[in-house]
């Protein structure tokens, strides 16, 4: 993959948005930005001085590689459309971490998957470096390709297959769709009894700094984990009364946690 | 509160060790340190250079303040024995987030509150100085030295009483101890499929990263957030053939972020 490496990106949103800005920042040229809302690929084609298109008509054929950052339930009507207007040569590949990079063979000889997990918001700066890079296609010559321009935006760069990569999607929405969530929750009781959500900060930021360098599964403290089963009682006459909505969050994280706990006891006492 | 302020530490656990560590290493005098088991005692008393004791009896009667940091089952119990030792007078605090301060009321004249907000584990050291300190007391005159001996190890001290003790204790229940049994939850499923936790580590510190400045409410995404349900299938396709155990809370967060999501049908596609 030479240094003139012409990308076209299709899609900008929390994905393509930031993929779309490194890819330039690091010196590569996206010749083009696809978005339906043509506002949308103009917030990002401003930035890296490149054309903004709304239709795929106007999808320029020369580019070595496509790249579609568009939602899951989109990638397979986008692929469709999109291989009426380029040569079925061209490399394709998308973003997701749950779509398998088959559901682009229909479609093309040279199909793949660059994938970053990562949780992306249009408002918040991220840093790519150490962001791991999933790569993949039907093609060894396209999987070194990939891994090549991933290695232009970091340093942390895989080869991981479908099977694989759903498997990593999964566990990311545990600990990140998931936790956030818990959080979420604790904002709500805290913010909800006015009590400042910055006292658990710094316990959040803790929760994550030990798991860096020790297991999860050594680290758990808690009334789940020792079994105390008289704080949890308190726990769920409090969340009965004042936040329903979390009961059962709080039970089946607690039996999660402590199978002895029988959520059948749980229920019962709450 | 004077310099010369002499403080017992009763209990050596997670919190104790490193409590009396800091208090140490500020300058303040830990007398004595009691444990029932006195290899415990002296792990911390030969650090910071003090009498480890495993008998109440031996316990010294002129110290300023007592502070219990004994599992919560254990408090009402250390205190009724501790009663027997010292003067009325004494103040007695405990370190504990889930039970109220009241519960050492029937034993001394002067009791309170000294609880740290974080996750401690004897193996990781801490930095106490941004480190939540509630305090509480009985008195109005105790909950100012008591604020006073709080910002000799940290920046943030704040009085709250009981009730909001207790709130707290169970926000941070929902986004420390769930949240690192959600991560134990990846780390199980990638060791399992050989597939490297570390790719998740990223994602997981970026998670705190981004709610540590903005709300996580506003930062929740995933398949639950956008209702797409055709992901959600295949994750708990997924899940009932290699992690049935973890589909409950894949199920119970899931509709947890979005309502929309009815539990019902979730089960029935399962």
């Amino acid at each position: 993959m030479s240094k003139e490496l012409k990308i076209i990106l299709i899609g900008v949103g929390n994905v393509g948005f930031h993929l779309g800005k490194e890819l330039h920042e690091v010196g590569l040229e996206v010749n083009q930005v696809y978005s339906r809302k043509i506002t949308k690929a103009k917030r990002l084609s401003k930035i890296i001085k490149c054309e903004a298109i709304k239709n795929l008509e106007d999808i320029s054929k020369e580019a070595d590689i496509y790249i579609l950052a568009v939602p899951d339930s989109a990638i397979e009507n986008v692929a469709a459309n999109l291989s009426k207007q380029i040569p079925l040569s061209k490399l394709v590949v998308h973003t997701s971490g749950a779509t398998p990079s088959t559901v682009l063979k229909p479609y093309f000889k040279n199909y793949g998957i660059f994938y970053p997990l990562q949780t992306f918001s249009i408002t918040r700066k991220v840093n790519f470096s150490n962001i791991p890079i999933c790569v993949d296609s039907n093609l060894k010559k396209h999987r070194a390709s990939l891994e090549k321009l991933g290695r232009r935006i970091s340093q942390s760069v895989h080869q991981i297959n479908d099977q694989e990569r759903s498997i990593l999607h999964i566990a990311a929405v545990f600990v990140n769709n998931f936790s956030n969530n818990l959080f979420t929750i604790g904002e709500k009781i805290t913010s909800t009894e006015k009590l400042p959500f910055d006292l658990l900060k710094p316990l959040i930021q803790e929760t994550v700094d030990k798991i860096i360098v020790q297991s999860p599964h050594e680290m758990q403290t808690g009334p789940a984990k020792r079994g105390d089963n008289t704080t949890i009682q308190l726990h769920l006459k409090y969340l009965k009364k004042h936040f329903p909505e979390f009961i059962e969050v709080y039970q089946t994280m607690t039996q999660n946690i402590n199978s002895k706990l029988s959520k059948i006891i749980l229920r019962q006492k709450k």
